[in-house]
């Protein structure tokens, strides 16, 4: 393998309010790299992961202190987590032609500290792109959020949002299959991917651009049971609804909220809030950093449920794009046009 | 005491939507008293106690059974916990001449099961009405939602809405002088109310109606530590507002939404969502009746700490208000306007 000495590279060229204008957000440089020290990586991108909260570290920041991570500044490299080969080592640990895991961004090639690159793990013929996926950072996700809010088999009523996606995707399998909750309800936005969830073993997918789609939700969700769980990827107008679906002490794994990353000011409302107090409803944010300490047991309770068949980890987990290293800002923006079924991944 | 025979009340005349109209929400009747069968008694209300919540119970409702107790239905005497003076008794238990609280509503006389009464009890010379508020469903109310988001000495700083409030005037003294929390930041309608916050023990307290209002709660909560827990009595825009004032993992007890009770679907919106996600805040919605098991060791925690000299509770923690009965509606409504300072008591 050759040894480049410059890498193409996306820069953060305006913090974006609003809708991401593709032509001014980011800046495409071709910068030198440097000469590897000690204990260091060169490697190239292959895979980038796409999701939803890279979003918001490009927002502009009111109270900078107030990101769970520090944001992107303009002129920084755009962040992003990917799949990588070494292509040069000064560092025991890696070799080259090794893949590894590393937060590299919208980058060709990158030198790297070899403590910032995790090795790739195989788990039978299992694609490796899943690793950013439902074994990877959103499987976690999916994990972690559904403990937050102490998900069991006691649970009668659980319904995510974003069903279909990266994270959504991996709530129904492991709410139905390995926690044992009895009804599983997932929403989505084409009748494509409610088959799709359904497929998953969710009992019923809900299409939300449907016109009687309140109506559906109401049927779905009948009192006085009403729902346990409430898995929420998207936040605004949908998250609205569903307060008001809420069983008595209800609680809300609050994940996302994709609906608004865009909207600033204009974020679709929440009104129902006195729903909150009647039903005595708990809501919890959470971020998959703080479950650190959990992310061994939770990687081997998922490739557990792989190897059991009971978790579906296929192609159909993810969709590939393969783009030209131009293109990746373009794809990335289709995450939030619901472009994507699972996990949305861009093969360079 | 002479027995009379019929009763003056009022009863729910329509359910109202938005603000209540006086002529058309109720109506005032004159009812024959039935005969008192075994163990009933005869009872006249001599103060009622005035509670946001009645503002609900009167609500036409999408989903009755989503109400956390039965809705107030037209033609039913309007709902209110009163005082009660016991006038002819069939019950072992009750003589005439006792004070007794029960909830018999907007009534001038009413019979019924003498197991719906409870004996008032008396600490000292404390006046019987505190038994509406500091001492009653209000104390318990500020006590309950406190411990519902694990409130301790831990706390560095706990903010409150509606602080001159029957409640929220409870919930300052005790986080400041039972639980110990560090610093109590208050939030009122007027000078005067914030001056009386600060006298219960309150750090800081903040009129929201001030122009600078929002720069103010910047200034008294900065970063990076923020606000741990926020007893939230209002909803609606202050709460939008404190979710960008909550520190990570911090805590929202939901107890209230009064600046919605009468907004329908103009309600205040929520729209600062993503704060709950980033920060990892918990929102806990509460009623009083499910803490029914502990009001035994609250009410005996909140009499000691008035007997050790913690609590203050005094003619400033009730506004009584003298009414002829006629005036009862009239009086109730003023609780909207922000007419009282602490628990607001009708006197007939």
């Amino acid at each position: 393998m050759s040894i480049p000495k410059e890498t193409k590279q996306y820069l953060l060229a305006e913090k974006p309010t609003g809708s991401v204008n593709l032509t001014s957000a980011f800046k495409l440089v071709t910068t030198p790299l440097p000469e590897l020290k000690d204990n260091q990586v060169l490697i190239r991108t292959k895979y980038l992961s796409n999701d939803p909260a890279q979003r918001g570290w490009i927002s502009p920041q009111r109270a900078p202190d107030r990101l769970y991570v520090p944001p992107v500044e303009v002129g920084e490299v755009m962040r992003a987590r990917n799949i990588c080969t070494v292509v040069k080592s000064t560092s025991a640990n890696f070799k080259e032609g090794q893949t590894v895991v590393a937060t590299s961004g919208w980058t060709e090639y990158a030198v790297v500290d070899a403590k910032e690159c995790t090795p790739l793990q195989t788990v039978g013929s299992l694609k490796e792109t899943h690793f950013l996926g439902a074994l990877g950072a959103t499987g976690l996700t999916a994990m972690y959020g559904l403990d937050v809010v102490e998900t069991s088999a006691k649970d009668q009523v659980l319904v995510v949002s974003g069903a279909a996606g990266a994270t959504g995707s991996m709530v129904v399998q492991i709410a139905k299959k390995l926690l044992g909750v009895k009804t599983v309800i997932g929403m989505a936005g084409t009748d494509e991917k409610c088959a799709w969830v359904r497929s998953l073993g969710a009992d019923i997918c809900l299409n939300y651009k449907a016109k009687d789609f309140k109506k559906q939700l109401r049927d779905a969700t009948p009192g006085p049971h009403y729902v346990d769980v409430y898995f929420d990827n998207v936040g605004g107008a949908i998250l609205d609804l569903m307060l008001s679906r809420m069983g008595k002490h209800g609680r809300v794994a609050c994940c996302g909220a994709v609906s608004n990353y865009d909207a600033g000011d204009k974020a679709e409302p929440i009104r129902a809030w006195g729903e909150v107090i009647s039903q005595r409803i708990q809501l919890k944010g959470f971020i998959i950093f703080d479950a650190l300490p959990r992310f061994g047991e939770y990687t081997q309770k998922l490739i557990k449920g792989y190897k059991d068949g009971k978790l579906s980890i296929s192609d159909e987990n993810e969709t590939i794009v393969k783009a030209k290293f131009e293109d990746i800002p373009k794809t990335w923006l289709t995450l939030f046009e619901g472009a994507n079924t699972g996990k949305l991944v861009t093969e360079i």
